[in-house]
């Protein structure tokens, strides 16, 4: 696992961007070799780079990739291709905030500094940043996680989701180095699978005990006492708290409502949006209806006569958490107020 | 749809038990010709026959096909085989109480009159039974749909779970015979995708408009506004109403709860258990940890080190129905008291 990096950077300006073709694992580990950008958006918006993090990552190369190819002989062509390049980059997915915060990182340093040298750099920061994020989470993290803690996390939010350990994963690895003999229930997160296939491939890899449920499945574990913590991230956090995440997280936080189980939401402060007041402003992604009514290329619903809803994600309000685990800290009440002064 | 029946008997006391294969639905349409209690037993255990009243149905005549194989010459040796027969096919599954509720009617018609024919005519009574219960829950489900509602059900409780028109899917047949232009979302139902496969097939089949999605979607899509009424089935019901049903029934009971949507669950009469007084004490089924880890033979975790949690049933306390269906009636609100006045 520690050997093969989800997301890298090979060479100089002109280098190329690695990615691990996620929906490939864990059957296959392959590496992409990405030189153009409309790759690199093909890759987020088929999901072999996922995970708001290392999508808010892999854009930042993608637009030095997106630059370069325009080939800009000045500083006027270069400003203009880089602002093109990095809305089209930050359009290929609309949940994730951290995939147009990287953009508008990007375009603003192109502005400013309108060389590809300069642009690689400012990838290549929030590359490094990310890493020092999930550190930073997984810190103020851990100690939440009680000594032996069966803890229930949702989709991947781990190695492969971000560039360094993960959001909710990060608390997991850390508490797990720090001595916790915890273990994980983990959601098998249709439609793709993300738990079952990500989230289990990394625990396992680290020896971490990991059992797999389908994700009808966990609000019963709660209700049975079986799970003491659950631990999710976030595509896109508002200003009051309420986190967009992979569908299936919101009946996770009824179910801990009513059982008095802490649920936390983990995530960096790149992925809060403080322009939007609360979660019913957050855009959801409505995928592929195929990717519902097929699974690994197998056809499961009738051939004919059925449609499919595929919402990718799903809005857990604020007030429904325990906190928000953040690298700047633990926001708890989950308020707009204790947002603000944590964030702000 | 019409045409196959999911569960008939062809023949006389030497004839046979024919069950709808549902295991390969709906890729194949294949009928099982079974002419052995063991049989019937494993077709009961790997699910190609399912729910709770077809199960029931499909154990009276695996029944007398136990008690045939033993050819038993006098009437004490008959009621032996009967009731050792009996014995073992009612543990063939722990939730559905249909299954020792058929049993249990077998046993005492075998005990009063120990013949192959008396045998037969019970389970076809039960059979007939069922036909009839399911019209009755249809005429007493229908009126509580609103025209042109969405309905979320789960699971599939229609032709294939039972001998008639279903449960819960009674209700929408019988409300689309009546000229209600409704929709329905299929919960996809993993591990075993009743909804996506069976549910989709059935209604795609009637031509009712059908959408299928995700377990983890559906308490987002109720708390978005897109559904009116949640129908569902239930394979035991406790006195006080507390209802065991296919794993992800209570995620969305809590939704509909949060969200002002009335949720019910439908049943015949032969699905109560009036012996336990609420669901804490409904024995829940534990399922092999391959149904989560694999998908149509595909293995979708990681070879290693990895396991399963695999509850096939949950219990949604009857507290957060609007009512239960019943072929005597709708009983609401669900408490002990109304139970027993309406079934007792």
């Amino acid at each position: 696992m520690g050997m093969t990096p989800t997301i890298a950077w090979q060479g100089d300006i002109d280098g190329r961007l690695e990615l691990i073709d996620q929906t490939r694992l864990p059957a296959e580990l392959c590496v992409l070799r990405l030189e153009r950008v409309d790759d690199v958006i093909d890759a987020i918006r088929r999901l072999a780079v996922r995970g708001a993090p290392a999508i808010g990552v892999a854009a930042g190369y993608a637009i030095v990739l997106g630059v370069r190819e325009r080939v800009p002989t000045d500083a006027t062509t270069f400003r203009r291709a880089c602002s093109e390049v990095a809305a089209r980059v930050a359009a290929a997915r609309p949940t994730a905030i951290n995939l147009g915060w990287a953009c508008g990182r990007l375009a603003r340093r192109g502005e400013r500094e309108p060389t590809l040298g300069a642009l690689l750099a400012e990838a290549r920061a929030i590359h490094a940043e990310d890493v020092a994020l999930c550190r930073a989470m997984g810190e103020n993290g851990a100690p939440l996680i009680p000594d032996r803690a069966t803890v229930l996390t949702h989709c991947n939010t781990g190695r492969l989701a971000t560039a360094g350990d993960g959001t909710a994963l990060a608390v997991v690895f850390e508490a797990w180095r720090r001595g916790n003999r915890l273990r994980v229930i983990a959601d098998e997160t249709r439609p793709l699978l993300q738990g079952a296939r990500l989230t289990a491939w990394e625990l396992a890899a680290e020896g971490i005990p990991v059992d797999v449920a389908t994700d009808g499945a966990a609000p019963a574990l709660i209700a049975r006492g079986e799970v003491d913590i659950v631990l999710v991230g976030a595509d896109r956090i508002a200003a009051n708290g309420d986190a967009a995440n992979k569908i299936g997280t919101y009946a996770l936080a009824l179910a801990c409502r009513e059982h008095g189980v802490p649920m936390y939401v983990v995530a960096p402060s790149s992925s809060f949006d403080l322009s939007l007041p609360d979660g019913a402003h957050i855009p959801i992604e409505d995928r592929a209806a195929d990717e519902v009514l097929t699974l690994g290329g197998q056809r499961i619903a009738p051939p004919a006569g059925v449609g499919a809803r595929n919402p990718a994600f799903d809005v857990t309000p604020g007030r429904l958490l325990g906190g928000l685990v953040t690298d700047r800290g633990v926001i708890r009440p989950v308020t707009t107020e204790n947002v603000k002064r944590v964030l702000g």
